[in-house]
């Protein structure tokens, strides 16, 4: 197709798609004359993903162009790739190494990996954003006077692993590996709202059910 | 307490508490002289909500005070002081009714909520502001070429009616009515960051699991 019809599809101006060209962000077209260069349904599902990184997850346009680098690195395995385009994104909070309670607070996160069997999780530990990010939060928790250990995390981690075979399981339905790291980031930003509003409704439905409605 | 007290036990600056008071947000003290008032562990506790409310969930002041009036309101009923006060948080994004995809999404919403048997859900409806986030979110993802139906979300919220079930356990060790309200807006704040970052942690362990790690 060419650029009016690759802009006409993917709802993306024609100007806005020529400057992810520029950026780097997608690939550039097959040429078919001096002037004319034709996009393929490759071309087409990559600018919606790129929609996904910047209009909804706010990802810098900078940060889009590396996690859409590990995306395409086929000399990835496919953990890595898939962590690596993931791990790419913004994080935050990152831990305070000067405050005493982030050792703290540490050994717990690891007293609950332990506990849980995440060998992986383990072995990666700080190398990996969330675990760092999980620390940085219950840091935060606990100096505003709400601290949540491992007791606490084990049952919720453990319902959650079995959330991630469910992902997991929806990932494997893309044919090539490609898709399937597609498909991992846009779920990272885009699924996390859906599951955010359907955890409250099943809060209210809880609620309702314990304590009843009036 | 004294006000000089209360500051170094929250971490709370006075200047900020005095300002806390004269926004309504905390109880005036127990006045013992002309000059001088006493604090109990209720403000302590109060002054904890408020910093998680403000700092972490960035609650604009006057949501705040919403939220906090619901928390102190004993005439509702435990359902409706739960919902009353999380229904003030700020919530976003809100369906667009001249887009004709929100009736079919809405309608895929409600066929959701059907199979799930949540009939607090189904009776509150568009009332509660969840279920037009759902909506809304849920439209967005249409546009933007991930399109998720009743199908793919039902085994989420059937785990999510699960970690419901844990959050309302959690809830009922509070001892007093206030208290579990209290708990339920700070949960609301600052759980969802810990299980988003555990939720990917999840993820990192499945993914090794199915993929190997090289």
């Amino acid at each position: 197709m060419r650029l009016a019809e690759l802009s006409e599809r993917s709802g993306v101006s024609t100007a806005t798609i020529k400057y992810y060209l520029r950026e780097g962000l997608l690939a550039p077209g097959h040429r078919v004359s001096a002037t004319q260069a034709d996009y393929d349904d490759a071309h087409l599902r990559r600018l919606r993903l790129i929609r996904a990184l910047i209009q909804i997850g706010r990802v810098p346009v900078a940060t889009a162009r590396q996690v859409l680098a590990h995306v395409d690195d086929e000399s990835l395995g496919q953990t890595i790739r898939l962590g690596a385009a993931l791990w790419e994104m913004p994080h935050e909070p990152e831990p305070d190494e000067s405050d005493p309670e982030t050792a703290v607070v540490r050994a717990e996160v690891d007293r609950l990996l332990e506990r849980l069997g995440w060998s992986t999780a383990r072995e990666l530990g700080t190398l990996s954003p969330n675990h760092r990010v999980l620390t940085a939060t219950m840091v935060r928790l606990k100096h505003l006077g709400y601290p949540v250990d491992a007791d606490t995390l084990l049952p919720y981690a453990q319902e959650l692993g079995r959330l991630a075979v469910l992902d997991l399981d929806r990932l494997e339905e893309w044919p090539t590996p490609g898709e399937k790291v597609e498909a991992a980031v846009a779920g990272a930003v885009l699924f996390e709202p859906v599951l955010l509003s359907l955890r409250r409704l099943a809060q209210e439905e809880e609620s309702a059910r314990r304590f009843g409605l009036e």
